[in-house]
C-alpha cells in the first residue's frame, strides 16, 4: 500500500512553548496530532517556524501529500515565497488541512481570495457540533452531534466563498452559530478547513476530533500530483479556414 | 439618481501605444471603453500603469464603486500593496470586472486563489459567444449568439473555482470551448469575468461586447460599501453558564 | 413604476381557522401577510387551498411574478398537475417565496429534488437568527442578529442541494443550528426559503420577518418571464462538413 | 472485496429493436454496456421497461448500489411511483449515472428541479470532449480532448442547477457548446449526466466513452446505504429555559 505522505506544519512560537499551552501540548499540536494521527497508511511529518526554511525545505513540500496548517500568533512571519510555493503545490494536487485559527493564515487566504474573518470570543464555553453532510467521507464514524466542553467561539459571518461543502455546523452557548468543517475543490487540490480545536484547550487529544482530522487527510490525499499546466496551444485541433488579419512575422 | 462610480484601469505599456494596438486603439482600450460605455448612471474614470500610484491613488479607489480591469504584459508590474488594497475594497463591496488577459492578472488571481490558467492560440480565428443564463442581469439585452469575427482563442480547462455563475460559454473555431463569461462573489463584492476582447482586434467597439461590459458594472455596483468587519465579540448574546478553565487574567 | 405581482397562498385549512391559530391570525396568514407586507410597489393577492382550482387559477398563476407559499398539514392535498403548471412558471421566472413549514410542499420538494427534511421540535423555544451575507439584496436593514422569542425548531441536517445562498442561519435554545434563509436560482425563476414563522407563534406580525419577506419578494421579481424554451436547432450556426452516416428519411 | 451492484435501465422499446438502431445494438445499449463494462469488482444486471415492475422491482433496486438509465420515445410511460422509489433510494445513497437522452427523464428532472432542456440537432456531426477536471475520478485515464466522430448535438442553454460540478464539455462542428459531463451530490446520493452517446451511433463501444462510465460508476457508489432519517427530536440536546407560551396537551 503507498502511504499518504503528511505534513503537520505548527508555528510552535516561544509563547507556545511555556505556561498553560505547554501544560496542554508539552511538545507542541504538531507532536499530538502526529501520535493521535498514526496510522498504517500515514507517514507523518512536522515543520515548524523556527526551523530551517521555516519548516517545508522544498524536499518535504515536494514529497507532501497533505499539508496539515496550525498557525495564530505567527501568520505574518510566514514568507510570502513560501506561500507561493504551497499554493502552487495545492494547485496541482496536494490536499490542504486547515485548524482552527489556521483560518487567518496566509496561506487559506490566499486560497480562498477572502479575508476568511470571523466573530471570535474566548471565555471557554461551549461548542457543539453537528454533522451536516453524514454522506460525506469526512463525516464517517462521527456521531451526528458532539460536544467541545471548553472552547474559543468562532461565529458567522465566516468570510469564506460559496462552493464550500459544509460538512459540520457549530452552535455555541453563548449564542452563536459557525460553519465548523467546510471542505472545497481549488484547481486539483482540496481542502478542508475545521474550526475545533485550540492551544490552551486540549481538543486534540478528542478521539472524534482526531478521527474528523484523520478522514480529512485521507479524502484529501491526491490520486495524482499534476505537473504545471502549459496553456500555449498554438495548434488548433480542428481546422481554420478565417483568415488571420494580424498574423504573427 | 446617484452614478456609479466606474473606474476603468489599462495598463497601457508603451508597446501598447504603437503600431496594430495604436491603429486599433489610438488612445487605449482604456478610452475606447470609456467613450462606448458612456451613460448617463455611470461616471467613469481611467487610470493607467505608468501615472502616479500606477493610476489607482487611494481618493481614487476608494470612491470607486467598480473597477474594470485589463492588462496583460505588465501584470507583474502591479504593486503587491496596490493589490492588497484592491482587494480589500472587493471584500468590503467594490465591483470587479475582468476583461480578456486580466484572468492573469494578480488582483484576479487573488480574488481566486488560484492560477487562472486557460489554453491559449493566437491565429484570428472566429469564437461564436453563447448565452447560458438569458435571464442573468448581465445578459439582458444579448443575443442567445453572436460572433466574434477573430479573436484569441481562450480555452479550458479554466482554473477558476466552481462556484462562478456561468453567464457565457465560447466555441472556438479551432476546436476549443470556453466558459467566457463568468460571476462570482468573494465577500461583499461581485466579479465578473469576460474574455471576449483583444489589444489588436477592435473587439471593443462590438456594441454587444459593450453591452455586456455595460451590464456587468451595473450588476456589480454595490448597495453600500461596508466597513471593515469587526471580529472580536467579547460579550456573548446568549447567557454562558459554563466556567472558562483558563480565564484570561 | 410597475409593481410587483404578488400572490400569497396559504393551506388555511378548518383546523387552522379555529383556537390558538385563528387568535393569532385571526383571517390567516396569508391575511396577516397581505396587510404587513403592503407597499407601493405590490400588488397583492391571495389563494387559498379550499378556493377553486386551489387558489390559484391559471389567470392567477400567470400573472403572479412572485408566489408566496404557506403550507403544512395539507401539502399532499395540493393537486400535482398545479405543482406542474407552478414549476414551469418558475422555471420561465417567477420568483417563489417558502415559508417555514413550506419546506415539505410538493412545490419546494419539486424545485429542489431533495426531501428537504429537517430536525424538528416543538417546545416554543428561544430562536437567534444570523445575517450571514450582509450583502444580500435580502438581508438589507436586517440587523446582524435579531431573536424569535418563541418557535418550533428547525435544525439540521436541512437536506437541500449545495448551490443555495445562505442569507441567514439559525441558533436554537435546545441545542440545535440550521441554515434558515437560503436562496436558490432554477432555470430563470429565483427560490428563498425562510424558516422563521409559525402558524400558533405571531412571528408574521414581526417588523423584522416582515422586512425579510419583503426584500426577498423584491429580490425574487423577474425581469422577465420568458415562453418555454425551443430546444430542437436543426439548422447549424456554422457550416458541418462530416456526413451523417445515418440522414433521417 | 465489496462488489458494486450496478444495474442498467435502457427503455428498449419495440422501435430500438429493429432497423438501424438493431443493426447497431443487436440487443439493445444495456447489453452493450453490460458486456463493455464488465470489470471484477462490478456486479451487473440489466433491466427494461417491458419487464415486471419496468425492469426494476423491489428487490432489485434495493439492492443495487449505482443505477445507470438510458431512455428517450419511453420517458413518460415510466411510472412516477418507480420515479418516487428510485428518487427516495438516490438520496439515501444509491448513484445515477444518465446517459444521452436520459437528461429528459422523469428521474433526472427529478433530481435536478429543472426542465434539464437543451438544444438538439441530429445530423450525424462530429462533436469533441474536453476534459475539464483532470483530477475528477471520473476523469482519470480519459485524454484532455477525444472524437466522437457522429453524434446528436446537445447545446446550451442546459437548464440544470448550478451546483453541478463540470468534469467534460463539448464543442460541436455545428458551432454549439456543451456542459457533457456534470457531477451532482443530492443528499447521500451521486448523480452523473453524461450526454456522449446515442441510439443509432455505436458510440456505447468506444472505449473512452465506456471509461468515462465505469469511472462514473465506481465514483457514484455510495460508502453506505442511510436509512430514512428520522426528522422529529422532541428531547432538546441542550437546557432550554423559555417557557412554552403554547404547551402541548
Amino acid at each position: 500500500m503507498k502511504k499518504i505522505r503528511v505534513t503537520i506544519w505548527n508555528e510552535f512560537m516561544p509563547h507556545q512553548r511555556i505556561g498553560v499551552i505547554h501544560d496542554v501540548y508539552p511538545n507542541g499540536i504538531h507532536e499530538c496530532l502526529r501520535q493521535e494521527l498514526a496510522a498504517d497508511d500515514l507517514e507523518i511529518r512536522t515543520g515548524t517556524l523556527e526551523e530551517p526554511e521555516q519548516g517545508l525545505p522544498d524536499d518535504v513540500l515536494n514529497t507532501t501529500d497533505v499539508l496539515v496548517w496550525w498557525g495564530h500568533s505567527g501568520h505574518a512571519m510566514v514568507n510570502d515565497a513560501l506561500v507561493d510555493k504551497i499554493q502552487r503545490r495545492i494547485i496541482n494536487g496536494m490536499g490542504l488541512i486547515v485548524l482552527h485559527s489556521g483560518h487567518a493564515s496566509k496561506i487559506f487566504k490566499r486560497m480562498m481570495g477572502t479575508r476568511c474573518s470571523l466573530r471570535w470570543r474566548e471565555v471557554g464555553e461551549k461548542e457543539r457540533v453537528w454533522v451536516v453532510a453524514p454522506e460525506h467521507p469526512i463525516a464517517q464514524g462521527i456521531p451526528e452531534t458532539f460536544v467541545i466542553p471548553h472552547t474559543e467561539m468562532y461565529g458567522e459571518r465566516f468570510d469564506i466563498p460559496d462552493d464550500g461543502k459544509i460538512v459540520f455546523m457549530s452552535w455555541y452557548e453563548g449564542g452563536n452559530v459557525f460553519r465548523s468543517g467546510v471542505a472545497f475543490q481549488r484547481d486539483s487540490g482540496k481542502i478542508f478547513y475545521f474550526s475545533p480545536g485550540h492551544e490552551s484547550f486540549p481538543i486534540y487529544y478528542d478521539p472524534i476530533v482526531v478521527k474528523v482530522i484523520g478522514n480529512a487527510i485521507r479524502w484529501a490525499a491526491p490520486l495524482e500530483i499534476f505537473p504545471d499546466r502549459i496553456s500555449h496551444q498554438p495548434e488548433p485541433v480542428e481546422k481554420i479556414t478565417t483568415k488571420n488579419p494580424h498574423p504573427k512575422k
